[in-house]
């Protein structure tokens, strides 16, 4: 994993590497996270369609160079090039929400450049030469936003992006043209789900600029009740109207979902009750359970911590059980690879741990 | 509830009126009871189909007053009438497997008497004018027999039964006419419906003079993995044949539900461990729950326990669950009629107080 050459490796598998898990974000309770990314092509170099992998490599030595220690995001600089790592490794990277598929697929000339805690991260050679991302725990759009544009800022001051007067930056794929800005949070609406008025919420944010996608399990269902809304333009506008467009629809959702919830308590307390404290009892005595599975019941679990129908579970837990039970995590900590039903056993007993139900189900179970 | 006239009666909400829940009798992790019934008629009176309600009320008072206090099983003499009690007590005498749907349908000339802890009872005008009834916990087929041909025996000298050199004892049905003996065990087979043998065996048991039935939830499927096999034929053979070839035959199938299990235990381990603690789990989290689901729930609960891989719970317990969490009991228990859904909710609960889960659901279940 070391990047041997430059020295500042790193370990994907080591829990502290994010810091969107920790679950102290505003909201954080609905909201996962906040990601921003402003896609970025130096003006020297061709861009990814027509370039060659010289031309990737200097373009990545030039923007690798580019960030340096101290940097506001950046007290310690860790670099690594996608092509020297295993197969595990990059799934690690891709669990943790730091890479896309699209880097991954790119390996032989991409490289992550990763700041403290994953807040602020450069994406090298994907789509574009540079994406520079900052990903948040919980809701916390602007900050993730001003977080971005300072880094932003300091590059500009050291590389030439290719800027055009009348559409702005430029990027490989046009849809990007313009800002290059993405934002995005990641939220959880089981109520709205519940109630079945996700549809009709979904479809309105499709009506003012916002687009959404579900988690997708490994079949074709959404799991676990998470949705990613993000802006679908990234043209005609400014960089902080996007942005501000996007935290204030979010802010809707979330009291959306606030109602929904209270509706739900009015209404069918006694059948979301039941529920919560089923997917509590099944996560907490299971001994194997698919990620698609433990997604949904872990979306119940925190759907009833939130309305104080189960005891108190940490935010930090409920969102490290999504991270940790992933498959290249789950096979990190045993240290090999796993067969599917290995993980199901493995993913089942994390659960329980991190629950706290490994003790009381063997202990104090029983008479 | 009480038989004012005679002074005598009982409450059939009390737990300890039945011995069967005990789960101390041989084999009571897979046998739950053992079952004898001899159908007799007075000579003297017409048989049921051609009696007149006076006929029944002068059969009635004879056999209810040839039973004395201090005959073996008759510490105590308690008797009821059927046609004194509500619905819900008759419920509760269906729940305890003390009466049967017939007596129930007969009520107003039918009734009860029971000797201590429901181990022999007396069915005065169901489909005969006396049926003598003998339930014991677990695996008893002999001293079920023995106490059962005792209480004849003393019958016999006080009453005159119809009786028939060639054909033996007369009864209402030709069905049951010879020894008028019907015996039967209730067993517990999770392990051979897991591993698909079960209707093998039942084919087989049908096949030599034995007839099964499961035990029907709401819909029409059995649930719980319980059946009930019985001897088909009465005619023929003496009583202690008759109950030797059952008692023979359960043994085989109590050892093929063994093999089962151990089959299982080597072959399917991580399954069966997954399967019931997930039962475990909900039963002890569940905030609502139907009889049927809660059947299945326990059958797992039962097999895991049976098998070393849940925390001990005591036959006992699993057995008081069968009783107590049946509609009349819920409804004594409240002390009111219930919706189907509130006694999902009460059910809930009471499996809960049970299982030790309503305590740690609280207290012990998260951080």
């Amino acid at each position: 994993m070391n990047d041997a050459a430059e020295g500042n490796g790193f370990n994907p598998a080591e829990e502290g590497v994010v810091s969107w898990i920790r679950g102290d974000g505003p909201h954080a309770e609905i909201i996962l996270s906040t990601r921003i990314r402003l896609a970025r092509n130096l003006e020297n170099y061709p861009f990814r369609e027509k370039s060659g992998s010289e031309d990737r490599e200097r373009a990545r030595g030039e923007i690798v160079a580019a960030v340096r220690p101290g940097d506001a995001g950046f007290e310690r600089v860790r670099s690594v090039r996608l092509g020297e790592l295993s197969e595990r490794e990059l799934n690690l990277l891709l669990e943790l929400h730091l890479v896309s598929r699209e880097l991954v697929n790119g390996r032989t000339s991409a490289a992550l450049v990763l700041g403290d805690e994953g807040r602020l991260s450069l994406l090298v050679n994907e789509e574009d030469h540079v994406r520079i991302q900052t990903l948040l725990p919980g809701f916390q759009v602007e900050e993730a936003w001003r977080m971005a544009e300072e880094m932003d800022r300091v590059l500009r001051g050291r590389l030439r992006f290719a800027f055009h007067h009348d559409f702005g930056f430029l990027t490989s794929c046009p849809t990007n043209t313009g800002t290059g800005l993405r934002a995005s949070v990641l939220i959880h609406l089981p109520a709205l789900v519940l109630t079945r008025e996700i549809s009709k919420v979904l479809q309105g944010i499709s009506q003012i600029g916002l687009t959404f996608r579900g988690l997708y399990g490994e079949g074709s269902d959404v799991i676990g009740n998470y949705f990613q809304i993000s802006n679908q333009t990234t043209l005609g506008k400014t960089e902080i109207e996007l942005v501000q467009h996007l935290a204030k629809i979010t802010q809707q959702v979330v009291e959306y979902e606030e109602n929904a919830r209270q509706v739900l308590a009015r209404d069918a307390l006694d059948e979301i009750e039941d529920k919560v404290w089923r997917a509590y009892g099944i996560l907490s005595c299971a001994r194997a359970v698919s990620f698609d599975e433990m997604m949904n019941l872990i979306s119940a679990v925190r759907l009833g911590v939130s309305m104080k129908l189960l005891p108190p579970v940490r935010v930090f837990d409920l969102n490290r059980l999504l991270l940790l039970t992933q498959s290249a995590h789950l096979e990190s900590r045993a240290g090999r690879g796993l067969s599917v039903r290995e993980a199901e056993v493995e993913r089942a007993s994390l659960v329980r741990e991190i629950l706290g139900g490994g003790e009381r189900g063997t202990n104090g179970g029983g008479r």
